[in-house]
């Protein structure tokens, strides 16, 4: 697989002004934009270090994958994204391979990219993202 | 805070073994080192994906931290570490604005840094570690 870099870390909080308290206010982090995404009914604050985005995400709705994740598990790391130089060939190659895939097609993500999450069956528990800039040319994003 | 860089993403497995074979058979990335880091009970192996580490951790004892975390929450992410420049100032900085720390001093780490946690309470539920190179200078490394 063309790994190319880790693009970003999402982190569920349960709160995002109480995190942004800490990661701004303690860390010394900037923020840089603010997103909602309604398909993952998430609301998210942006972070960049070095060549690695931090996204906190707060749930929109009770039953939104974030809420479970935090209802489950609490408050932390929710997901690793890997960038891609491609992303449809890769999930149909990770399929044959019997990988276990949340999405077996790339769907449309935050921060205007294309996504598709690996199962954590498949990954020692680590909810894996791939994504690839959306409406980039396979293999030359 | 002085925060240079993501310098690794720590993540809990049951099996190191195991888990090598996603990480290197399925993702592609190579193992440029394992190492067993006595005070923290862990082996390890490291791959670099960009200016970022990623490091396994398997438990050596089933009274270690890893291992604690593992049967708590499962597999998964286990911390996140910062390249700071400096760490004994900036602990006792975080101490006096009333963040709670697991470390008040740096101590050894693996892959010759020296490092520090925080505690996961005041972090929005992130183990957060804060590292340097061991013997650099102050502000130097």
């Amino acid at each position: 697989m063309d790994i190319k870099k880790i693009e970003h870390i999402g982190i569920a909080v349960r709160n995002l002004e109480t995190a942004r308290t800490f990661y701004e206010g303690i860390l010394g982090l900037r923020c840089y934009k603010t997103e909602t995404v309604e398909d993952q009914k998430v609301k998210t604050a942006f972070y960049r270090i070095g060549e690695v985005k931090i996204e906190l995400l707060e749930s929109t709705d009770p039953e939104g994958p974030v809420a479970r994740f935090i209802e489950k598990r609490g408050e932390g790391i929710h997901h690793l994204a890997f960038k891609t130089g491609e992303l449809t060939r890769t999930l149909s190659e990770l399929d044959k391979k019997g990988v276990r895939l949340i999405d077996k097609r790339p769907r449309p993500g935050s921060d205007q990219m294309e996504i598709a999450f690996l199962h954590p069956s498949a990954t020692s528990g680590v909810l894996i993202e791939l994504c690839k800039p959306a409406g980039a040319d396979e293999d030359q994003s």
